[in-house]
C-alpha cells in the first residue's frame, strides 16, 4: 500500500485530481474524481479529498493544492498575489480541517489591477515551468477555456492578459445557430483559412462567424472544415489582439493536447517557434516547488 | 366581426404574428401566438395559421407571409433571390393548403454567394422601407439576433453583411461566466466605454470580455455598468467591422426598440446621423407591397 510523504492536489471548477508524492517529488500513485469546486458546499471539501487520499495517509501529511479550491466560493479563500510578483509562492492559505492527519495548504492565485485580470491554477503551472527551466524569460501562453498570456521577467510575473476564446468556442459550437454546421472533427485547412481571415481583419469576427452558417445554407460545406474555420477565426482574433505579447518574444505554450497544438501551429504561421511543455508536468513541478517552500 | 380583404403574416422562428388588412393597406385587426417555425412540423403550419385568422376569413382570402416560414424547415421552401436583386418581390412561393378559403403566398429570402450570406424576413422590411421612402439610396441597418447591413442602390439590394452580435450578447449574458456580473439594466456610460474600447482596438474583444469578469472579482463593479460595457464592446466591434458599410453613407436603422436605439447612439458617436423607422411599420409596408404585386 502506498504511503505518501505529501499529497499534490489540482482542484479545479469541475474536477479534483490528486497524486501521492515522495519527498523528492516522485509520483507514487494518482487518483481523481468529478468533485470539482463548483459542485461542493464548504463542508463537502474535506470528505471529497479524504475519499481519494485516505489510503495514502498515516501520520500528519502535507497536502498542497492549487486551483479554484482557493477561490471565494472554494474551501477557503487564498487571497490573490498582485502583479508584479515572484513566480515562487510566498504564502499558502490554510482551510479548517477536522482530520488531524491532513495538513492542507492552498496556493493563492494572481491578480492584476489595471487592466483587471485574474488567474487561479495557472500560477502553479508557471512556477513549475520556471522550476524546470531556471532563469527562463519570455511569454508563457496557457491555452484553455480562458487562455492566458503571461509576461515573465527575472523570475517575476510582470503582466498578463486573459482571452475568453475557449469559452466562446464552447458557446458557439454548443448553443448557437452554428451548432448545426459543425462536427467533432477539425479540418486543418479550415483552421488555416479562419486564422488568415481573423489575423488580417479581426474586426469582422462576428460577420465571419455568421458566414459559417450562411455557407452551409448557400452551398455544400464540410462540417469538419467549418469546425476548423471556427477555431481558426477565434484563435486568429486572439493572436491579433495578443500580438504585443508574442511579437519578437521567447514563447512557451503549456499544454500538450490538441488545443495547445493549435496555438503552436498558429504561432508557427507567424514565424514564432514556441516550446511546449506538458500541462500535468508543469502542475506537478509547481506543486512540488510549493511543497519545498512549505517545508522550509 | 372583422372581415379581411387580405391577411399579412410575419412568421419567424419563435413567433407568429398576423394582421387583418383592408385592400388599401389599413390594419383592421391583429393577433399573435408563439407558434413560430422552429416548433412546427410541416402539417402543423395550416392549423397554427387558422387558429388565429379563421374569424377574419369568409371567401377565398389572400395571405401574404414573410420570415422563416419560407425556409427549408418551414411550411414550403421559398427559394432565395440572389443579390444583386430588386427590392420588390418577384415571385411568391405557394404551400399546399387544404382550406379553400386561404390562398397563402410566401415571400422568398435573399442570399449572397460570396461572401456567403442569407436573410429571411428582413427583405420584406427593406421593401417596406423603400415603399415608404421612394428612391432612397444608402445603407439599411437591421439590428437583431443577426444584425444586417444592407447596401441599397437604385431600388436594388446590392450586397449585405450579417453580424452575429445579438446572438453573442445572448450567449455571453445567459450562458457564460459573465452571467454572474450582469443585470437586466444597461448603463449608458458603460456602453460608451465598451464602444470606445472596441472601436479603437477591436482585436482585443475576447480579452475585454474576460475583463468584465475580472473587474467584478478584483473590485466593485456595478452590474448595469458591466451590462452596458458588454453591449458596447459587441456593437463597437461590429461597427469597426462594418465601417465600409456606414462610413460616409446615408443610413437608416429599422427598428424603434432599445436595441436599435443603441445602434443609432453608437453611430452618432461616429458623427453618423441615422434615420429610424419602426420595425412593424416597415414589415406591414413590405407585406402590403407584396400583396399589390400579387394582385396584378
Amino acid at each position: 500500500m502506498t504511503q505518501a510523504d505529501w499529497i499534490a492536489v489540482d482542484w479545479g471548477t469541475s474536477n479534483l485530481r490528486v497524486w501521492a508524492m515522495s519527498d523528492s517529488g516522485t509520483v507514487l500513485d494518482a487518483a481523481q474524481s468529478n468533485k470539482g469546486m463548483s459542485g461542493l458546499t464548504p463542508d463537502a471539501f474535506e470528505p471529497a479529498l479524504k475519499e481519494l487520499v485516505d489510503p495514502w495517509v498515516s501520520a500528519k501529511t502535507p497536502v498542497i493544492a492549487c486551483g479554484m479550491v482557493g477561490s471565494r466560493q472554494g474551501w477557503v479563500e487564498a487571497a490573490y498575489d498582485i502583479v508584479p510578483c515572484p513566480v515562487t509562492v510566498q504564502q499558502l492559505a490554510r482551510p479548517a480541517v477536522k482530520d488531524p492527519n491532513l495538513d492542507v495548504r492552498i496556493i493563492p492565485g494572481i491578480r492584476q489591477m489595471d487592466p483587471a485580470d485574474v488567474m487561479r491554477g495557472e500560477e502553479t503551472q508557471i512556477a513549475g515551468f520556471l522550476a524546470l527551466n531556471t532563469g527562463w524569460d519570455g511569454v508563457i501562453c496557457l491555452p484553455g477555456t480562458h487562455t492566458k498570456w503571461v509576461h515573465i521577467s527575472a523570475g517575476e510575473v510582470v503582466s498578463f492578459q486573459t482571452f475568453m476564446t475557449g469559452e466562446l468556442f464552447g458557446l458557439l459550437s454548443k448553443h448557437s445557430v452554428l451548432r448545426h454546421s459543425l462536427s467533432d472533427d477539425l479540418n486543418p485547412a479550415g483552421f488555416n483559412r479562419g486564422l488568415d481571415e481573423a489575423l488580417s481583419r479581426p474586426a469582422t469576427l462576428a460577420a465571419r462567424l455568421f458566414s459559417l452558417r450562411a455557407e452551409s445554407l448557400v452551398g455544400e460545406q464540410d462540417p469538419a472544415d467549418a469546425t476548423g474555420r471556427l477555431s481558426g477565426l477565434l484563435i486568429g482574433a486572439e493572436l491579433a489582439g495578443a500580438k504585443p505579447y508574442w511579437l519578437g518574444q521567447n514563447i512557451a505554450v503549456i499544454g500538450a493536447g490538441a488545443l495547445s497544438k493549435l496555438y503552436v501551429d498558429a504561432l508557427a504561421t507567424q514565424s514564432v517557434q514556441a516550446m511546449q511543455v506538458q500541462g500535468d508536468r508543469a502542475t506537478l513541478a509547481g506543486l512540488t516547488a510549493a511543497y519545498r517552500h512549505f517545508k522550509e
